[in-house]
């Protein structure tokens, strides 16, 4: 039997999570029951919504002490007891915080030959690339000309959607809060402009960036950045409510905007859950890989070693000090 | 020269109007300019977004002691230096608290002759009922089964939006906070049934009533019952923001809801300005008046005689005391 390496949860963080709030832990595989498949994890994905699971706040589902850590992986299938996928196959789908996995076949997805590098299954072609472009594609319905404002400018989502609105001819202003992601934000990214958050004046600068107001804000964050967005929407502007980062690390369900503000706007704000895009994934794909070809379109990645370096990874992605997409290699 | 009686703001009311607020005063009409009409009103459509113009809150522009009260009439023309309109024609605009006005031809609508009662020009066939239509049908596309919320069930807005959706097949459930109003939005205008809003047991009772959530929520209110509806939304609901009525008596901008409520309904908000549909009036005609032909659409009318009765009827309004459309006949 392998031996199977895992991080669980030890105890629930009340602020941002450190290191002492997971373990690393061996135990068994379980043996395969029909329907299932045995992968072995290569990737794994790290993402803020998970600090949403440890706070039992999460759509998908609360993780508590004593679990293991769910999380999205690209794996290759060793044993399957499903006649939808082979051992050999590569597939995506819910590995979790672990070497290996015994998984229902049924919730995997085989990966598509053309996704390369494989880790970009993670982030520009998986997940977080379909928020950004379900998010701004989709429900915004993104066209040229338009002021796309995108808070956590160069994280996973964030990243994705500022070149999708980039290669469509928008105007796009990130926001970050290190001048090093500020750096690249403008520099390798093609934000026309990238906000400080700490900056008393970034308010003014807004205004400055976007006289006519901001057409399309892709919202990731809630709290005083959606306040702020909401108060310099142009009229027609779309808001896509996709997460609410600055509430995640603490106890507190921020209030959403004073309504008035959307409806001066004229305002169309949509909820995203991006779980109900996955049955368009290919029409996603077909898009986005072309883009990436051309290279017009990558991903920065943030990478760490070995499935015990992923409670640290994790913790800088919680301060904010990942840059670009958080990933761990586990083989 | 005409004698003009008009109604003018006193003060800036800081709570719920009262007549001490406002005050008549005779004045004289003066001389007609190129492209001016001279217009007699005969019906005044007294509105809660009034409020908001006292307030200076309102999109159309602050109404300042001193000042006429500013309102939508509908009109006879006795002169006209402009080829638009001629003496005689029925039309409708904004010709304000008094009884006769100059107003630029421009901006008047002539009535079509197959609005009728001519007063229907000023509720369910004029703003308030383009209001519920542009909400309901071409915002939140309401289909047949949808479950729909309406605060102030039985004003002019809401009592149309409740026909129009009960005509398209929804099931309709009203909230208001009188007795009388809620026994004449069961029994009369065909709401499935009606909330008490200051019930301690509301929320309860909304549940029970929409165990599976609403589909649309029409807010013309704000605050709390926002909040509420968006407790209680059905996935992949609609919420139209339209009014904030219960802001408008006070000095609070009262926040939105948490934005996670609408994140996890995968909700869609509109804000709904009426003024942006005028364009669309025929068509809204077009749809709306064969269903008052049919006896299937109709509008209570709260009437009051003469324009120095104003005042009296506008702080009924306010009180939430009017029982359907609050109307002034002015001649």
């Amino acid at each position: 039997m392998v031996a199977n390496n895992r991080v669980l949860l030890t105890s629930t963080p009340t602020g941002i999570p450190e290191e002492r709030h997971f373990e690393v832990v061996k135990s068994e595989v379980p043996a395969l029951q029909d329907g299932e498949v045995l992968v072995q994890n290569e990737w794994l994905s790290l993402d803020p919504y998970m600090r949403g699971q440890i706070a039992g706040r999460h759509l998908s589902g609360k993780v508590s002490p004593g679990d293991v850590l769910r999380g999205e992986t690209v794996a290759t299938v060793l044993e399957s007891k499903s006649e939808l996928v082979k051992a050999g196959d590569k597939v995506s789908g819910f590995g979790g915080w672990q070497e290996y996995a015994c998984l229902p076949a049924a919730e995997l997805v085989k990966l598509r030959d053309d996704i390369k590098p494989t880790s970009y299954a993670l982030s520009v072609l998986g997940m977080p690339g379909l928020t950004a472009y379900a998010g701004l594609v989709w429900q915004a319905r993104i066209k040229e000309g338009d002021t796309v404002l995108i808070p956590a400018a160069i994280g996973a989502v964030g990243s994705t959607a500022a070149q999708i609105a980039k290669n469509k001819g928008c105007r796009i202003i990130g926001v970050s809060s290190f001048p090093s992601k500020i750096k690249y934000a403008t520099e390798v990214l093609g934000y026309d402009a990238c906000l400080n958050r700490l900056d008393a004046n970034v308010e003014a600068e807004l205004k400055k960036l976007a006289p006519d107001g901001v057409d399309v804000y892709f919202d990731l964050v809630g709290g005083e950045m959606l306040e702020m967005a909401s108060r310099n929407l142009a009229i027609g502007a779309r808001v896509i409510l996709c997460g609410l980062m600055a509430d995640y690390n603490n106890e507190n369900k921020t209030p959403g905007p004073y309504p008035g503000l959307w409806i001066g706007a004229r305002a169309v704000i949509h909820g995203l859950v991006v779980y109900d895009f996955q049955s368009r994934t290919d029409e996603f794909l077909d898009a986005m890989i072309p883009q990436i070809t051309a290279g017009k379109m990558g991903m920065l990645e943030d990478t760490s070693e070995g499935i015990a370096s992923a409670p640290a990874a994790f913790c800088k992605l919680m301060r904010g000090e990942n840059e670009g997409k958080t990933l761990v290699k586990i083989k």
